[in-house]
């Protein structure tokens, strides 16, 4: 079943964020989401279950696992921390996949959705081109393939726009040939704060769906469509120039909160008072004649999306093969 | 004299924005400002001169002429359209250029500010990558250029945090090595609002200064630095997520401006009777402390970028030699 | 059937250079070989037919309707002889199609071969990135699709090496996906002679074979594999060392052709008497050892793939859709 | 004084090809010429004096100081191999810069020569892209530096097809502007051999003289002419299809030397009798009418030249700054 994830206007493709807001409107925690929350280092990792339809509902997301890895300070440039989130990576990536039930021997196809001539949806491409391929060393001399490796293969499909076929078409034709036993499909992302672009890993066992990511895909890549399990991962690279407004006015109004509910209404109006859907659709109202709601990313987009390819590309190649680890992983990247 | 622009607060490079802020703080035309308004087929185009030094310290800005070319359907990726802005950019430049003084066989050094590894501020060396470079024909073979020709060359000086040096201390020692008459600098500027970026070309005489420019130079292009006249050519690219806020917080107000005053105090409190330094620093105390005062660009500025720099390029090299017009200036960029 | 390239040691894909190989160890023309050539401009046109078994055998290339477009000029990048080039593609391209049977309505499938990280190797990719794709228009929207367009979509699919898959198979995929009723596979050759690198295009109906191309795929794209009709489309960029030493040796030989066989025995030994194959096992026997028989590309190669790749792209648009024409044809290129 | 290198008709801008040419033609060591061989796991040093000027005639080099750091294996992308290179630079780079006189604390400029659109003439600009620049730190905030850091900073003064000015001006104008105590300068150079070509670099201490390099540069960047001593690295990326050929000639000789001298003149005529000069000039004289003397480079040159960029820049740093080591160098370049 297909959710229309759309009409709940979330703007976000993020579980977390989805999370937050179906909360605030429900008003506390969503009977059927589990969550954990584990943190340290500068890095925060959540892991969110969506466990029956109901709670699906709520939230707009499909039922499934969901992990995000927070870390504020990705803006930085930071090589330790990104070496730090690397290894966090690998160990959220390993244990996800024991969890869903990939064994450490599946074929992977490893997908990067995306447009390359487009900064902020390149994320994809890039981490396919620092993915160590193996499957035409199994094809070609199988017994000479050493331990600790598995069969991955890779392919960046293009976009729509670019090929005139929906990247699920080309992604579908491929599996249906080389029949990989799971696909990890990697994605840039729409956040509805400045704050997670760029500082957050997603990892979900939900595929993709239509509408979601930078791109806006037609057609998703499920296990429905494909025939095997897609994992998806995600980092949000842009997010709309409403959503900014959006939560501005919610942090006036934390701002004003120690000045008493009648003084926040003189300053802010009816503003704090709107639910997140109100507000946005206030903004949009605003701004929609105008054709005002631009999708934005950071200044510094070119050099955050290849770091983060970079870290994404290194776990899944430690993640995928056992005998890459921290001493030799840098070799497989650019 | 050099102006501290930042004091202003206005977080623009245009002088149409510092314009409009002057006035609405000042509450009607500022005396010595003198403008001039065309428009046609989509393209307005507004002269502005600063005439005296009260004007000037009223508007923030150097006593200079300021030509702003806006064409919001630049957004649309229209080629045609793009053509007549290239067509009226010639005819605004070339006019610039007589109007300062600058001959038409005055030796050009055409300078493109900026980091080619950060796409919205990769304008000014993409642009040169296209000019129509002829100097060291006339140093080789000066007899054998042929009529319609001038000496024009051209340099992407790059940024302090990849040379370690001052663009305006490459710039000033290549300017004593080669001695042009005059200098035209391109730049990536920024915006107060999202819809100017990337649909806006300013032309000023007034060379560059410190801390205009997405990349924030620390020292300025200018006659008195340099010794020859300065001409800036910016688009801005960027602009920063407090002044989309306060757009937004400016369109709300006319949004409800037909409820009547007391309906608009309801909702929006007293946020639209504040003036736009006001509440530019309300918005920026609110987002400063999480450090969320993030510069943005439009999702699809590599192509944005990539456009308004071949339009800029081929309108120079139109406007600087005489032998290039509209058959063959197609010729001459890539 | 498949023929064994490799054993002929030819070391070109070209059939007009297959063909001056075959005729010299023949000593004249081949039958079954018909050959048609047309000149003027600077242009020459070879439309080469092998039409049977002991033809095809004898110039070690399948049976098939081969054209080659030899244009010594493209080497000194003039503009003007370009877009020559460009009109006379597409004259030849049409006649092409129409002579094997392909209707102005077939639904096109454009496959760039190669890798975009090896310049010499990355024509496929940039044609790829310059052809004007309708497929989704027409999936879309069918009835809104104006008249003069056909479906046409393009896939670039990398190569083994990156994607452990390989190419063909990628393609077999996605065919089967969108059905296509043509592919046309661009792909960078390997030429015998530096002469025709970047300077010749060749037009096949026999698809692409294993061994074949600057990549050496070891799965073709053929009719029998794809299952719909597969027209090649190549460009030599590279060119081995050993054969650039073979041509030298037969350019002394025709040097000292008038000064008598006696003295050209003297000054050039036996290496005027030894037949191209000879030759080529003389050359590479001295140089293997030494692991020398590298694959060189002209220093210009940059410029050149990407002019070429311009000529060809504009020459597709043009030539599968009737609505674009000289006027339009750059509005979709880069 | 000026050596008219290219009388010599030499093509190549290594001195240890030019010294293996002028011993062959003067028949044993030279006097003047001093040498030192070295060589362990691949990598092959030499150092060659040229200590008075008959010894400069000879072999047609300035008078100077030369180390070529010779290594075939980079041929196959070796990481380790990589790193062992980078390793026996900053060794040599360093003895070397002591030997001369240039003190650890004296302040340098790096420049990058060459055409960043020309994958072969990229060199340069690719090292200068990773170069750790310090400069703006010691300016800005000088007692907030670090030990075990000098002033560096860094430009690619572009070519004169694209800038209009030699790069000889442009950095000359830097100098006199920021006056750094030694300039070193990075260039893609031609070799004799392909063997070469890739898997060599050169320092000198006789900066860049004009006719050198890929680029060919018009007026050279020397002490004379920059008033501080100028070291050159230089990398072959590319040589002519001429010296190809020579070779050739020169392994056959080889290759049949065990056959007696009767039966090698009757394979291979008077050609291994010709002297250098004398083949050359016959196998230019064959091909330059054809127009067919082009500059070739390997069909991998992209990630070649990027490889030893990255060896080079990784180098300098090191050897430049005393708190880069082994440990963290790879955090200073891509």
């Amino acid at each position: 079943m297909e959710l229309d994830l759309q009409k709940y206007n979330v703007r976000t493709d993020l579980a977390v964020e989805a999370k937050e807001i179906a909360e605030a409107s429900y008003g506390g925690p969503i009977p059927g989401l589990n969550e954990e929350v584990e943190e340290h280092g500068g890095i925060k990792v959540t892991r969110i279950d969506v466990t029956n339809e109901a709670a699906s509902q709520r939230i707009g997301r499909i039922q499934g696992h969901y992990i995000t890895v927070e870390v504020p300070g990705l803006r930085n440039q930071d090589t330790d921390l990104q070496e730090q989130v690397a290894q966090t990576f690998v160990k959220e990536f390993s244990g996800f996949l024991q969890k869903i039930g990939i064994s450490s021997e599946a074929k992977i196809l490893v997908v990067g959705l995306g447009n390359w001539n487009v900064t902020p949806d390149s994320l994809g491409p890039l981490v396919v081109e620092n993915i160590l391929v193996t499957r035409h060393y199994f094809e070609l001399a199988p017994d000479q393939v050493n331990d600790g490796y598995r069969e991955v293969s890779a392919v960046a499909p293009g976009v729509l726009g670019l090929t005139g076929i929906e990247s699920s078409d080309v992604v579908k034709g491929i599996v249906d040939r080389i029949k990989p036993d799971a696909v990890i499909a990697i994605d840039a992302l729409a956040s509805k704060s400045l704050e997670r672009v760029n500082t957050t890993i997603q990892i979900a066992d939900i595929g993709i769906h239509p509408g979601s990511g930078v791109g806006n895909k037609r057609r998703g890549l499920t296990q429905d469509i494909l025939g095997v399990p897609c994992i998806a991962i995600g980092v949000p690279t842009v997010c709309y120039a409403s959503t900014i407004v959006g939560s501005v006015i919610d942090m006036m109004k934390q701002h004003f909160s120690g000045s008493g509910a009648e003084q926040t209404k003189q300053i802010l109006g009816m503003l704090p008072e709107l639910g997140e859907q109100e507000r946005l659709m206030l903004v949009k109202e605003v701004l929609q004649p105008l054709g005002h709601d631009v999708v934005v990313t950071p200044k510094e987009i070119d050099e955050f999306v290849e770091d983060i390819a970079n870290v994404i590309a290194s776990g899944l190649n430690a993640a995928l093969h056992q005998a890459v680890n921290g001493d030799n992983v840098a070799a497989y990247t650019h």
